[in-house]
């Protein structure tokens, strides 16, 4: 399709995570050493499941965030290496199960797991990859780090069943959309940015700073991963477009439509996500419908909005290296979409 | 089938866990609180699919060793309340993810949840109780038992792999299965067993007997149980006689079976185990070859094995009423044969 989703109110200034990959290339290191050494096992198909999704070139955002926001706190010992590689570990299963439960061939621009050594690998992965995160994790002997991060596993999972029951649910309203994608991806972000401050034994304030950013951060993150679906070439995103479509996901694109769509309209929304018959011709027309209505350009004016409450959550912070990248990787965010 | 496997040596005096049951009645009823209520979430989906299996009839067995492994070492806390909770937990996750990667259709005389609502939910409900197991784990505050426990969770998930990669394989030997049960299922008594001397400040040795007795215990009960499977009751089991026959699986009675087997028998073996060809008179000639090599009767003295070196590891511990029944759930294990 190829379809290109522009900003409407003008393109900002090209952001990168150049900064915040540099900032976190020395730790970064040691936290793939740790990841290659924890997806080990003497269980060949484990190490052979495991690094065919860790190397599929996924961007390593969640630990990296993890990373900076220890940094900026003057963490110096080697706590935020495994709580980053965790959450890591925490997200790998987290795709693992996931593909499993929508059936996804593709991911990353490479086959499923699933697609090559079955659903039932994929699961059991899944739950070693987890299993080996919580280790790490208890390694480090920080509680509050191990709620946070614990209390994260069992919210995504509620996260992921809330999407599995409101699956092909047209009349999902958007706070009810919001309240999945905040669970099921925004809550990791939002781990993974706390844990910073907490290994470092920063304040509450900073903490709840932190937090919040990682929040908003994840919701931004998702709507706008939800909007490139619809646009965007296959190359960048590593999927196809449609491919949402094609599942009959609702998100939040699909929502809006839906919502301001005429009767005539939502019959067609129905019959594609209800009834599974979302083919190409559809996807062109879905897209049709979803500029008619500014679907797009609203959802990612939605993740905009969340942008900005992540940067004002790091507004009261000290400027340092960090805090800038970690502003840039909101930016970056965003940007994917122009 | 209803095939009755007796012992060879004389019936033990019958065994039962009434005396576990009564030593822990007053706990259990909060370990079941708890249960209940951690199993809860506004998705309403999670507590059915939870409850489904949570309510089946289980023996709660595990959280049962916990409570009296904590409570023979005087502890007086909520700490082994909450661990038990998690053992129960990671258990029926578990079960969940284990039914969808055997694709059965009936545990404990029930359907399946994935039979309910479909392999999507039982993933993913499966990922709920084992966040909700972790997170409840962090509360008891104990980095020891914490490290217990998830180092469990990996080895289990782990074993399953194995068990996966190993699927259908008559060339396995003895000790490549007792590596896999081991992991799969001996692991998480063993865990079961040890967090509670852990919580309760026991020693090292006393740790390591109590790791040991529910390491053993964990080995005869798989072993017994692969050997009901060819034996027993559907009523008793709660599943049908015959059920891993047909799924295929590679259980100790058909390795010693095969491997003692003529050079047409392992064609029948072959044939029904790896060509999926197992159906009803396969399974009565299974069951006569069986008999014919002792393997059934060899599963059970293996089973047997275990048990005396589950009984001596308590050996060395004082007498105490929750020691006599911790005794009492081996014979009880081994018995179920009887």
């Amino acid at each position: 399709m190829g379809v290109v989703v522009n900003l409407e109110d003008g393109k900002r200034e090209a952001a990168s995570i150049k900064h915040l990959i540099d900032l976190t290339a020395a730790d970064m290191a040691r936290v793939n050493e740790l990841i290659l050494s924890k997806a080990g096992s003497d269980v060949e198909m484990i190490p052979q499941v495991a690094n065919h999704l860790i190397s599929s070139g996924g961007k390593r955002l969640r630990p990296m965030v993890t990373l900076a926001a220890a940094q900026m706190f003057g963490y110096s010992g080697d706590g935020h290496v495994k709580l980053a590689m965790a959450v890591e570990f925490m997200h790998t299963a987290t795709l693992l199960h996931d593909d499993v439960v929508d059936e996804s061939g593709m991911r990353r621009g490479k086959k499923t797991a699933r697609m090559i050594w079955g659903n039932q690998a994929s699961v059991l992965v899944g739950d070693y990859l987890l299993g080996q995160a919580f280790r790490v994790m208890v390694d480090v002997g920080s509680l509050d780090a191990l709620d946070i991060l614990s209390s994260a596993a069992s919210v995504i999972a509620e996260g992921e069943v809330m999407q599995l029951a409101a699956a092909k649910n047209l009349e999902t309203t958007e706070d009810e959309h919001f309240a999945v994608i905040k669970a099921k991806t925004a809550a990791l972000f939002s781990a993974a940015a706390e844990v910073g401050p907490v290994i470092a034994g920063a304040t509450r304030t900073d903490r709840a700073a932190l937090r919040s950013y990682g929040m908003n951060l994840g919701l931004a993150f998702q709507l706008i991963d939800d909007a490139l679906d619809y646009g965007g070439s296959s190359k960048d995103l590593g999927k196809n477009v449609g491919d949402d479509f094609r599942e009959g996901k609702v998100t939040l694109p699909v929502i809006l439509a839906y919502r301001r769509g005429t009767a005539s309209e939502r019959v067609f929304w129905k019959k594609a996500i209800e009834q599974n018959s979302a083919d190409d011709t559809g996807l062109e027309q879905a897209i049709g419908l979803m500029k008619r209505h500014a679907a797009i350009a609203d959802t990612i004016g939605r993740a905009r909005h969340f942008g900005e409450i992540a940067r004002d959550a790091l507004a009261p912070l000290e400027a340092t290296p960090q805090k800038s990248a970690l502003i840039d990787v909101i930016d970056f965010c965003i940007s994917r979409v122009s």
